[in-house]
């Protein structure tokens, strides 16, 4: 298949959306982005990868943040996780409190923000002062990459206005499923969230869960088998938070989603993807990603399914 | 009608409660409490009082404080305050997120802590760093009692272990109904919450709701009319949290609680009262304190139905 | 008072609103009534009535029949009635599913359709057959007048629209707190919601209840003073739905409205009143009726806080 | 692979669970059913098929005809079913009421009941009294096989019972999301519930499903690959009601179960598979089913993610 020309056809059909979808601005830094940016990467297992667009743009990973965090809990706790954490779909907002309060603070799923929180915590528990620092080694290892950083002003900025953030994190505490400072935890979060990639670099990270938890490049495993797995099946089931059903039965990947308007994706055995244009949909997920990955799967017949 | 006969009446009868019941443990300086505490004060217009129990043992006076900050909020803003807080029986704990989310930050009523918490904002909003200053002020006068003050230990251990409070102030902020730092905001709800009373002052304190917002014995105007009918129609409908039917229904008067294991309550025209027991019922509302309300208005037929 | 000129100038001062609300539109036969009609009548314990507008027009009383249903089921069940409705507000609207799904297909209070279906349900337990005959036996009883009847013609409308009522007396049968045949049941509460009454009827109708459930006017004893006042209070907190707090806030009476305009309250220890004019503010309570009675309560200070 | 001795590893190992679970009890027909059975099928796309257990047993395919109906449906009306139907997991469970009532009357999905129920209606509309006859005709088709039939007993003994799905209709026909009436189109839906298969039967029919519409033994047509990949994606994220995410989770495969014990799932480009067992877990999917196809993917590799 000529990936390439696949990519092309794919930009050219998704300009006319660009009328569309609305740039995050819950915070000033966000707000600010051009809106009209589009990029799209395909990494094989060759280490031949296809790029289309804005692909050396680094934006902010947000909630794609939220698959590295848990990955790196999964791999620390295994199953017992789940007291913790869920693994269902939440059936409400990225952000809802509804969920926490009938379910006694354990959040549905790791890739809603509770959930995101909660993993945080864990990694807390264990590598205290320098979770931010193992985070970002973990993140720049699976990348292969040790450039990857973190947008100091965007972090500050999240927690000044981090105000739902803030009231899941300390509904959780009363429910004693955050041991830490709730605050300390937040900001460590919104530190993960803030992590500044380009397509390039994404779709490189997550190519490890396109084939069994072994990069196949470096041929270093990074989890097992079965963990891969879990993972797919959370972000294909979760991934888009109450779109994640809708992303399911457009694009039919399993694939995770941030404000930022990056949207990574993986074809398991054959590829890992990611899509950034900052323009969301009504559900927070970035719109002509969203459209650009459907396209993609449309056009080369690549799905789970 | 021989009140003392009645109190003591009363007295007999609720013995044998002190079986079931629970101190609100949620903090160690409310755990630490004597459960088998009880006193009943009444308050007659003329300046009699009478008095059975532990009348001069003080305790945390906690959501009663509520009525203190919701009546200076009402004078100071008027009808503006109703697009900051409702005036409808939530249906949900005192605690519930959830119709805060469903609601737009909008808390039903100014009895449950949200609306409270709100409350307090608007004070903030007015007296600054004098906020406690002029809520102190404000009950000291309604009491004609110059001594009274707060347990700055149950207010530091409040804000140690209040979490969901600060769930909720956050949650409200990210709405927007909160204009104020949101810890400080929580904190001085703490205080007012922490204010030592005991049940002579507290029926005292409240005889103006009693006469359309004049103290009969001062003959002071603290609101008008209009405001006294407000808050009494207040306490009856929501009062109680989501026990408030179940108080009218039994008691059928106009009243407040709160876990420190004390009732307001007021007899329009006639009387104000204060009960304090601090076994609470499931609800989180005084078990003992209650029961003697309805026996009281069961003996002397006072009720406003 | 001059009662006579204060209903004068009620009607006076409602005459600009008549532009705002919306009359019933679920079922035809209430959608085709003028909107523009008010009738409001004062009915005292010498016998005493005062009158304004069309006080001669009969309408569908609609939900204050759950005020009758509800005497009759207190009286023949007393406490036990408990185990099958609640007694607290619902904070919800006053057909919701919500609250029954999450609280095992026990209704709130009688006054929400689905407590109103349960009443129904234990009147039907007890009657059979005769039911809509004993409960028009007790009206025509309680109003001293033998020509009520009901509309049929809305009864069998009521039924064809009445999907949201036959969903909720299926959800209770699911949770077991029906006992009879479900359409059956609810055919039932649809003709006690037909009968017809003026508000001169309607005003006589509820005496007994200003009066410790004894008609002050042929002294029969209807119901214990303490049944009486169970009933008034559960008017105040939950006689209008979701709006009940704001009628208590503004009116500061125990009332009841149905959806056909109508709205009866009590003085207690003073009169009964009934207010009627067909168009309904957003919560389903008569616009003009409500302020109406607010206008009564804050000219005459007549208001049980 | 040698499939039939992982079948034979897969039936000893599940015996132990034997003393958990819970037959459906909800209807007297479906209470009386030996709990202690156990079956699973296998159907290779060369017309192969691997068998274990009760294989011949048919039993009461309950919620898998959903997938019927919808794939009928979505053959019909495309793209403008969504109209009518979500394609989001619920996150409730799978006969919640709540959900409609916050969603103006649209179900989630088509695989939890009320979305089953909207899919029958549509169907109604367009067969009218012939429904029940093409839906047993299309599932004759795609399982090849002539025999198929219902079971009336348990189809009259659900409606007998059917008060929660009478609610939902009820609900659903109060937001005009029902056209034909309620009753009728409940008693369909309990029609295509009551039709029994074995599964052998159960696997063969949905082969189809695993390879892109087309039945690859006879090679005929009944969906286009779009759809089929869309049906497929909505069994992985709700084809087991709030237990969905957990399945994926766990066996990682498009799967839909009934509370007949039966579970239908495709690997796709492989096979199908159908496991019985009629003992439920709490989520109300058959303990030993789900079990029985996690070994089966652990043991095999096979999975989508």
């Amino acid at each position: 298949m000529d990936y390439q020309e696949i990519l092309t056809q794919i930009k050219l059909e998704i300009l006319p959306l660009f009328k569309e979808g609305k740039v995050a601005d819950y915070i000033p830094a966000l707000k600010e982005i051009d809106p009209k940016q589009f990029a799209m990467s395909l990494q094989l297992f060759d280490g031949t990868s296809y790029n289309i667009g804005d692909v050396d743009t680094k934006f902010s990973i947000q909630s794609i943040s939220k698959v590295f965090t848990f990955t790196m809990a999964l791999d620390l706790y295994g199953e017992n996780l789940y007291k913790n954490i869920g693994h269902e779909p939440s059936g409400n907002a990225f952000n809802s409190l509804v969920q926490l309060e009938y379910e006694n603070g354990i959040p549905r799923n790791p890739f809603i923000n509770a959930g995101a929180i909660v993993t945080t915590d864990l990694l807390v528990n264990k590598y205290k002062d320098k979770t931010f620092k193992k985070v970002l080694k973990f993140i720049r290892k699976v990348s292969d990459d040790q450039s990857i950083y973190y947008d100091k002003e965007i972090a500050k900025s999240e927690l000044q206005y981090g105000y739902r953030n803030l009231a899941l994190v300390n509904m959780m505490k009363s429910f004693d499923n955050i041991q830490n400072d709730a605050t300390k935890v937040v900001y460590e979060y919104f530190k993960h969230c803030s992590i500044s990639m380009n397509t390039r670099q994404l779709s490189r990270s997550i190519l490890f869960l396109a084939n069994h938890g072994i990069d196949p490049i470096t041929n270093k495993q990074f989890i097992t088998p079965s963990q891969a797995k879990r993972i797919n099946s959370l972000m294909l089931t979760c991934g888009h938070y109450d779109a994640s059903g809708d992303f399911a039965f457009h694009v039919g990947l399993p694939g995770k989603s941030g404000v930022g308007g990056g949207i990574v994706a993986v074809v398991p055995g054959v590829m890992s993807l990611c899509v950034w244009s900052p323009q969301l949909n009504k559900k927070g997920n970035s719109l002509i990603g969203t459209k650009a990955l459907e396209l993609f799967t449309t056009k080369t017949g690549l799905s789970i399914f």
